[in-house]
């Protein structure tokens, strides 16, 4: 008798979707969140006092202040837009004004290791690349 | 006597680019990777024949083939900075028409593993993200 184990469900599951095809739905969402706001925010939101990977939650107003340079309707649309898909939840509590509170969920704190990864990529690498800019500079002049 | 520890060293270098701060170098650098095309690009070429996170030179037009959907100019641009920020070698053989290899560095190599977790993680909790579009937009009307 045919029977389906776990490991072939999870093979299936892995093959249903392949962002390297155009059409795939999965390409959209690797758009989505392929961009330094998200990485961003899934970084602070996962970086708990005690250690990094533990969900924080945090006021729009703190998040805001933590990424510098944000404009408040990029923060806004793409909160919006991790809230619709699931990565955070927005709490607001009825205080005047009222208070407003993100949070990472499961999925999103499953998402939080490898932006916080491509963000410390940057800052650890930054001198390398410099390096290979100015490099690659003088080899073209 | 005060000595510096590479231990010390390493610290230092971390704390000295922040991609939170919006004047950082970083937080461009950041911005730069941050991008489905090189998520892409640096998966493709990272996946080894035998094994993933090994390199694995593609020819232009094969890349083109894999990421599809790719215009000619944004994948010429995004391996053009690739290859200035030193994270892919482009190599030029003289045959005609002239063959071009891309093949990712040590530095690519080393934000290689992240990227692929970016593209797996889109397409291993794509329905996971649907359900929670679904639950988000009926509750939201």
């Amino acid at each position: 008798m045919a029977t389906t184990t776990a490991a072939q469900k999870r093979a299936e599951a892995k093959a249903k979707y392949d962002a390297f095809l155009a059409v795939c739905p999965s390409r959209k969402l690797l758009d989505r969140i392929s961009d330094k706001w998200v990485m961003l925010i899934l970084t602070a939101l996962g970086s708990g006092p005690d250690c990094v990977g533990e969900p924080r939650p945090m006021r729009y107003s703190e998040l805001s202040r933590v990424l510098a340079g944000v404009s408040q309707k990029m923060l806004t649309q793409t909160l919006r837009a991790l809230e619709r898909d699931g990565l955070v939840t927005r709490t607001a509590e009825p205080t005047v004004p009222v208070t407003v509170t993100y949070e990472l969920t499961d999925l999103g704190l499953s998402l939080h290791q490898m932006t916080r990864g491509i963000k410390l990529w940057a800052e650890q690498h930054m001198d390398d690349v410099f390096a290979e800019r100015n490099s690659y500079d003088a080899r073209v002049a």
